[in-house]
């Protein structure tokens, strides 16, 4: 087991051009058993905008926040703290679940979606990962062969760039890299969702706090965390919803004429020993939060 | 309100090669207030395979079987009853609902899928049905431009065929005549989702019984059925299972080593006034059962 | 007959990086009967640089600028006066050439290239067009179709995209709408190329001087001038190079590490009625120099 | 050097069903200095149809077949005796040519072509085969790797297929890996072009004599031989006609509505020591005809 505290703060700030503006956020930490949730504030600067907060998946602890805005400058800040308590496992001990006993909610993640084509991949990935050792072992395999052969890059893709593109291509950003390891599992039967969350700055330069995309592959009954773009140190990522991939889970979907700015994202990691909250590092143990 | 009985055998056949061979069958009719099963049978041939039926879907009344067969012959064979319940509206009447009143389930069927690409349809989709009158009218002028630009021909795609694929080539079989329409819908934010179903057998020559993928779209806060197909007769369709495309909802999913019949499907549409069971027709008004 | 005199002048400025950059220019007027280039000029500021000027072909006085350029800064200056003789006609007398009567040197040009994918465009040009009047109307209809289904947007495309993203997505520049129209021409059998050039620059807003990318079709033995993306006015421009597609007639094909600035293009019409001289202006004849 | 004498056989038989029918044939053998074709006869089995034969290529001495057949029967049969002279050398002797001293009509098959999109594999192939040591060896290791990660299985491609998809898939036919093979030499700037040929028929059940695709790479100032496919002895390979990739050089291309019988092929090897004629052998030595 290994705890972390993670201080968060997410500002989105907007144009709203014209009347009439859905918001769709997804800026809510997910709030389960293995990460918990406390001292929440959400605040919305247009105060006669009609916003809710709902259960995406209340499984999941996942929450969406719908809002119809006005004209005019928006700001939506969100801030929490948020406790995750990784379950740590040696990768050897961890076995994949044979098809026929995934649970029927799991087994959906091994079919093909909009930007995970594992239908055209079975090839491929049977003859590159077909014969390696069953388990997180493989798993791991795949998130080190697509880290190891796609370069990132900054806005070397777009919102349709799909696995099959970074496969040709071979550059991305983490959204793809994720996209890519998420395909090739499920072409060898592992079901792999895509995380959204953020990414607690490892280092300031390279990677400073941000949103972030990530996978997770069902292993021994639990859903394991992977981040095949190795921009990120796992133990440090706060999930705020899963889905198949990209289309499911973008932080924001925008319906109207909306400016948006970059967003602002900060988290920071409460070291304290006392409370037995550790400093997120890397780790060859395997960690899953649910 | 309009009243169908229909009587449903359904037959697949395949030779297990080697042990271990995993079935997840969808071949159960839906069982929902709109769409009632009676008089269910299930026969598995290998007596000594394991199997259960499990819902895959409690809320929409879908079932999905489970079967671990052997190796040898392996027939699977589903009879039933089905009373379909149509609530049937004037067309004119049925309104869309805007996003921002969509129901969080529905909203994600709005998104694209592996087979619907709804992302890169949106100039083409707002130019060619931005303009037109929103409700059913519009649903369905979608679904008569896809089933007017778009020819039948059997074999004319494979499994990784998708909605692009059949805008580019002009040519299909239901399973892409659906996912085009689906597509379509969603890139003017219609929420659409695909029907796996069969189609009663209008004419012996021209359609007899068979398997058949159909759309339902979103509105007035109901699932309307369109068949841009235009090759059943919308009354005499039944619902196996419903999903975001065809990835969600094969009728048959396997894995292991296994050779496939042709599935044999039979359905006939009781007719009996004093019941109220009425015979399938072609009708002008909106159809739903959900 | 119209005779139009143009004064051109090419800049390209870049800086080379590291030893060894190897550049293949295409800028040179294509000097033909039907346009014949006067008082040319070229200047290359690298006076240690090795450079020579080939035909890339003698039959359509193309030519090719190749050049070896050291570190630093690289300035490419070409001018020129190039007097094209417009052969006019009236488009109803405009025949098709039949399949059995192609010059095998044309024939190659009905085949789908990279960008230009006919071969799976057969169904919805045959849908679309197949029915028309053949003859220079036809090809008319076509680049009509596609100047009034596609959206001009700058930056909207990169150098992969192909004209079956075009015919999807629906937006593009001159390059897109040239591929689009070519697949389309190809596949009704109408031999299509593309043709890199500039645009003397019609409105100083709206359509600056610049590189521009159109369509040359096939017909009555000759090859006739279509403008697609309609920012041009068809008697202004000016040939540089033709090909099946964009692979084949990049104005710079660079081989090194090179930054690249924006080229810089002016292009003067000369009216003098007493030469014969016109001002380029848009008409409903059909238009060929060669 | 390598001589080898073939007895080829072609015979192609159609059913034309309307008037109107125009055939193009790639069915001569090249003949040129490497490749001497001597006692060669053609037959149309309509003595009414018009048919002539020209050079598509004077240079490569590469020959086309216009024929406009009636309705009915049709039988084209060519025969010829076929000498090839190989260039032989030590492959480590084989040196690339640089971009800069590659001749202009050389230059165009660094360009990606319809089924041969290098300008999306840039990255895999510099990754992948960048680092190589330059020369004949490195088009082999491009030739090895295809032939090892993709599987020969027949009808497991569609016309349409391209590099792309068979670098996804991992399937084709021998028109695929040369296809992949010749995108992947342009993505490192090797020239590369298509062959359709025939294979001899090494073995009669694994590889009859048949039409045959491979591959030409431009080294060393000749075009070296190479069958990524793996099923030919590439010394027993005969040439019909060479472009950029398959888009180029069918065999047959049929305008008008024609029902086509599998076409028959006979090749044999003359091995006849005292003329100098050995038998096709697999060799380790880099081949060349041209």
């Amino acid at each position: 087991m290994a705890m972390i505290r993670l201080q968060l703060k997410i500002e989105l700030e907007y144009t709203v051009l014209e009347p009439g503006a859905d918001f769709f956020f997804c800026i809510h930490a997910a709030n389960t058993p293995g990460q918990t949730v406390s001292h929440e504030f959400l605040t919305v600067s247009q105060t006669q905008a009609y916003w809710e907060t709902q259960y995406r998946s209340q499984n999941l602890g996942e929450r969406c926040l719908r809002l119809e805005a006005l004209p005019g400058h928006l700001l939506v800040s969100y801030q929490a703290t948020v406790d995750i308590c990784h379950h740590v496992t040696d990768p050897a001990l961890v076995a994949e679940v044979p098809v026929r006993q995934l649970p029927l909610d799991v087994l959906h993640y091994i079919y093909p979606s909009r930007y995970c084509q594992s239908d055209r991949l079975y090839n491929f990935a049977v003859s590159q990962f077909g014969h390696l050792l069953q388990g997180h072992v493989r798993a791991q395999a795949i998130c080190d062969w697509v880290e190891s052969h796609v370069s990132y890059r900054h806005n070397s893709s777009v919102g349709t760039t799909s696995a099959l593109d970074t496969l040709i291509e071979r550059v991305g950003v983490c959204r793809d890299f994720a996209h890519l390891m998420i395909a090739l599992c499920r072409a060898v039967n592992l079901p792999a969702r895509f995380v959204t969350g953020t990414n607690y700055g490892s280092s300031p330069h390279l990677s400073p706090p941000d949103f972030h995309a990530y996978v997770e592959v069902y292993l021994g009954h639990r859903w394991y965390l992977f981040d095949p773009s190795g921009t990120a140190i796992p133990m440090g990522m706060m999930r705020l919803a899963t889905g198949r991939d990209a289309a499911d889970v973008a932080f924001a979907t925008i319906f109207g004429s909306v400016m948006s700015e970059q967003p602002r994202v900060e988290v920071h990691a409460i070291e304290d020993r006392a409370h037995g909250w550790e400093h997120p590092t890397h780790t060859s143990m395997a960690l899953s939060t649910s």
